[in-house]
């Protein structure tokens, strides 16, 4: 770990830290140290790509950063815990400086302070020629008041959740959305969720995560789903809606009991189908018709 | 978080994962749970670059797996701290496939198996075109019988001292070097230690990071630097010794009167000189000539 060593030491160190008391070695040393509030912790990683993630010819270094503590933090988002402490290892092109960094460090900063979470250390590294920013960010968090959310407890019966609007994210949406951090807590607390997870790769490509998980299957209704403008606007709204990936909405599932706390939440929930004990991933439309839907978001290793 | 998911879940997934008893949770889920032995953890995050520290056309993936994982390992032992768990986040170029995926996840387990260290999640995305390897490792380590080693606590007086041999370790060693763990934790109890790293960037490079942070200065002599073999060979032993970046051992200082107990050591520890009050690194010949040295190691920003 070398974050803020040398000359760009003195920049991140000053940045404020929230909550330095947590942390008795912060940034500038091989190891940051977390004092957790118990022995339970949670954790996630995710690489972030120029031309796959973010587009360095578009967006700024702010928004870069910005986007990738907001993807790990939408993680722990998806296992309703509350983000504690965050650290991230940028790749740079070889042509980048000091001032770049620093923006993408304010862009980490931004989303992290949304939530509370301390930005306690990184790893600077430039590419020898011709590599692309990557930007790998690791995010702590901890338990709420409710046991952490799997993806692995569906039940035929309960309600398939969905939060927000889906679809063409990547007309803007994904640079700088808002992680529901909040809103998966109040879920977990409200709604007794049985199953959730956040959707990163297109409902229908996640979806099936769950259901692989929890050994179920599900059938949508398509008149449920909610659409996005971004995706209205475009040639098959309802295609985008299921296959457009990096949503970042939560995606959950309730006993059917439940359903009439829904109208409590200060935040859009829609109710989107069913999970059922027949394997397979099926929609129906607004005569009744049934078709299977096949994962068409989007696979990294494709 | 995505590492295990889909076609290439089931084999990460099935690898056998040491200490699940710890990791309620584990991969395969948007986070990875941990249960650790209290509420104390250290963290640190590294990024690998294609180029900059292996080489694809030359190296291995499960090679380039190892050292990706060993290099955490190694900011762990920097501190004196005990490997708990560690995350890996890889970015592949876009012609790469499972196969190559499955060695270079063979080589995280190989280093992480050393140090009973888990390797509990990670996340796979591929470049959209031209992109090259980047691998990130986070590990996540706790306090041994002492407290973690910072790099601050150098005082006037105390003996300079390093494990092993310096310099050439591009010549090979980089690749496949066993991370210090033990080694430190050895130091940490019997030596009392005041500082503390591990030697990245090169000594010369690495050592005023102890100094700036201990507010202190140096003076080393030559004949006591320890100088590898691969350095023997090249036309400037002692600058490569001083210069080369990835020694990948421990750097730390002791007071005088603990130097008695460097015998007891089953490893190599060379004495190499002294910190000082007055700031500078400086460096004595046998004639006790003195001369400045200054950082020119590895620099991520030049």
């Amino acid at each position: 770990m070398d974050y803020t060593e040398d000359s760009i030491t003195s920049y991140f160190a000053q940045a404020k830290r929230l909550n330095s008391d947590k942390f008795p070695i912060g940034i500038g040393d091989d190891m940051a140290q977390m004092q957790l509030e118990n022995n339970n912790a949670l954790i996630s990683t995710d690489m972030l790509l120029d031309g796959s993630h973010f587009d360095t010819n578009i967006h700024s270094p702010e928004n870069i950063g910005y986007k990738a503590a907001a993807v790990s933090l939408s993680d722990a988002a998806a296992m309703a815990t509350v983000p504690f402490a965050m650290v991230a290892s940028v790749g740079i092109p070889d042509w980048w400086g000091e001032e770049k960094l620093k923006e993408l460090h304010s862009g980490l900063l931004r989303a992290c302070s949304k939530f509370n979470c301390s930005l306690i250390g990184g790893d600077i590294t430039s590419w020898q020629a011709e590599g692309k920013l990557a930007v790998c960010s690791t995010i702590i968090s901890r338990p709420g008041e409710t046991k952490p959310l799997e993806r692995g407890g569906a039940k035929p019966g309960d309600l398939i959740c969905v939060t927000g609007e889906l679809g063409g994210s990547l007309e803007g949406k994904h640079i700088n959305f808002t992680p529901k951090v909040n809103e998966a807590l109040w879920i977990a607390e409200n709604l007794s969720p049985t199953s959730m997870m956040d959707i990163t790769d297109g409902l229908s490509t996640d979806l099936p995560r769950i259901l692989n998980a929890s050994e179920a299957g599900a059938v949508l209704e398509s008149e449920l789903i909610p659409i996005s403008q971004a995706a209205e606007n475009k040639k098959e709204p309802l295609s985008a809606a299921l296959n457009d990936g990096e949503d970042f909405e939560l995606l959950f599932t309730i006993p059917e009991k439940n359903s009439d706390f829904i109208k409590n939440a200060d935040f859009k929930i829609s109710t989107i189908g069913k999970i059922v004990s027949s394997k397979g991933l099926k929609i129906k439309n607004a005569q009744g018709q049934e078709t299977e839907i096949k994962p068409e978001g989007y696979d990294h290793l494709g």
